[in-house]
């Protein structure tokens, strides 16, 4: 699984990539933290969680990115080098797995909370989305640890069950709920459930890669490529699509709030009055 | 490209100025957070985006000054030795990419976001000023990593082009736009251009040292101080200006919020009754 060998392009290529996806996760965590005042209060719980997926990805990428630069040493400094794994130590890659079982199902409370629903409603679907989500990645691990290709197979095809349980919870039952969001958001909402099966879809196919016999240096630099770039998409972005959705609902909610808070020059002028600026300390 | 050998003043200098580069940006973001209440609640997104900048340039050179010192060791401890590159490690230069990757389009985010444009505007100029800024800095990353002259050439080609659609947007489109601006930041607005001209266009130079000839430690050492003084005025400046239109800016749209912001005896002296300090918490 692990390549003997890499090139000094290929050992870069791995190391810039985790090492952008613990600032984009770092900086997207603190940035969410830092921008609650721009929503509601209703609305900071979904920022918050949001926050706190990011910080345990970029926890985990610091992991991953110590591990790997111990993992493998050149045998020509600065220069075009090979780099070969280090004598006494080994890269983990279960790291992966951890910080899933942990952040995929705080990704779908993020998405239910903002969406501010029924509190019936909202339990309703948490209590079926959350179990299913840490199904999936827990079912996962034994085929992803395992170099045999019929457990891998096997694991995998447990793992795809409650994952297609989520999108058809996801892009089935939660679509008759979305009416009742204003009319600023439900594109946005959209847009995040492709989001999510986008992203989430690359993590089978890093995963079928030795089932399909591609291996080797490349297939793994491309492996890492795959779940940097998802991670990042499916976190930090999707945070960031997160507040979006709170901002626009905060708006729609507190007119008063948004005159406050709108920085745009074709918004109605309107001076703060003690009031409104009291509501957007709130 | 990374020279086998430093002099202790060369290693010393790379040293100090990496570390000048961390302090600068690491105190600027947290000087822009902690002054967020100085502006209206409209321009903080732009002040939090510029602190959000300097915390990831920090962060990035954190990285570049640990790989530095780690890279290089030095055969007479204390004293005037020579430095040369340390066993089974190798200096990154990678990292600048990844922080140029995920800064220079939020660069350009705080300049549009601070205008408070008309909402159409702002959306149109980010949608061709964000990507063309990632574009630039993907296409100069293949030329920075290879050793061909001919192909560095080439890749610096291409990425001129959006580096010079983005100069169109800036000071030609974006110019019929500053006539709604305050007059008292006109003038702060236009030498922002000129700092980010100025600054963005120490990269090319030094992306082009090698391809005049310009190699060895000497060059790479300059190459370094460039990166290093074109980063903290780039970023760390640049925020710093950011904060300044932000402030004009809502003094400009608050009376009130100014009587209770200013301290220069030259202001009209105004008392701050209770209900204009609540707007300034606001």
């Amino acid at each position: 699984m692990i390549p003997d060998q890499l090139t000094q392009g290929q050992f870069d290529t791995v190391y810039n990539l985790l090492s952008l996806v613990i600032a984009a996760q770092l900086f997207t965590a603190l940035y969410l933290l830092i921008a609650q005042p721009r929503v509601l209060a209703r609305y900071r719980q979904a920022i918050v969680v949001s926050a706190i997926v990011c910080g345990i990805a970029a926890y985990h990428y610091f992991r991953i990115f110590d591990s790997f630069k111990a993992a493998f040493v050149t045998d020509a400094p600065g220069g075009r080098g090979t780099y070969t794994q280090a004598a006494g130590l080994s890269f983990n890659e279960g790291y992966r797995y951890v910080d899933w079982l942990l952040t995929v199902p705080l990704l779908l409370l993020e998405l239910i909370v903002v969406l501010a629903l029924a509190r019936k409603l909202q339990r309703s679907l948490l209590v079926r989305l959350i179990p299913a989500a840490a199904l999936m990645i827990a079912l996962g691990y034994p085929g992803e640890v395992s170099g045999d290709n019929v457990e891998r197979f096997v694991f995998g095809g447990l793992s795809t069950i409650p994952f297609l349980y989520i999108l058809y919870v996801l892009f089935v039952e939660l679509t008759k709920s979305l009416d009742r969001q204003p009319q600023a958001v439900r594109g946005t909402i959209s847009r995040m459930r492709i989001l999510l099966f986008a992203t989430w879809g690359v993590y089978p196919i890093a995963y079928l890669f030795p089932l399909i016999g591609f291996d080797g240096a490349d297939a793994w630099v491309l492996k890492q490529a795959g779940y940097s770039f998802a991670d990042i998409l499916a976190k930090a972005l999707y945070g960031l699509l997160i507040f979006t959705i709170a901002r626009a609902k905060s708006f729609a909610d507190d007119p008063g709030f948004a005159a406050v808070e709108s920085s745009h020059d074709d918004a109605p002028v309107q001076v703060a009055t003690p009031p409104a600026a009291g509501s957007a300390m709130a």
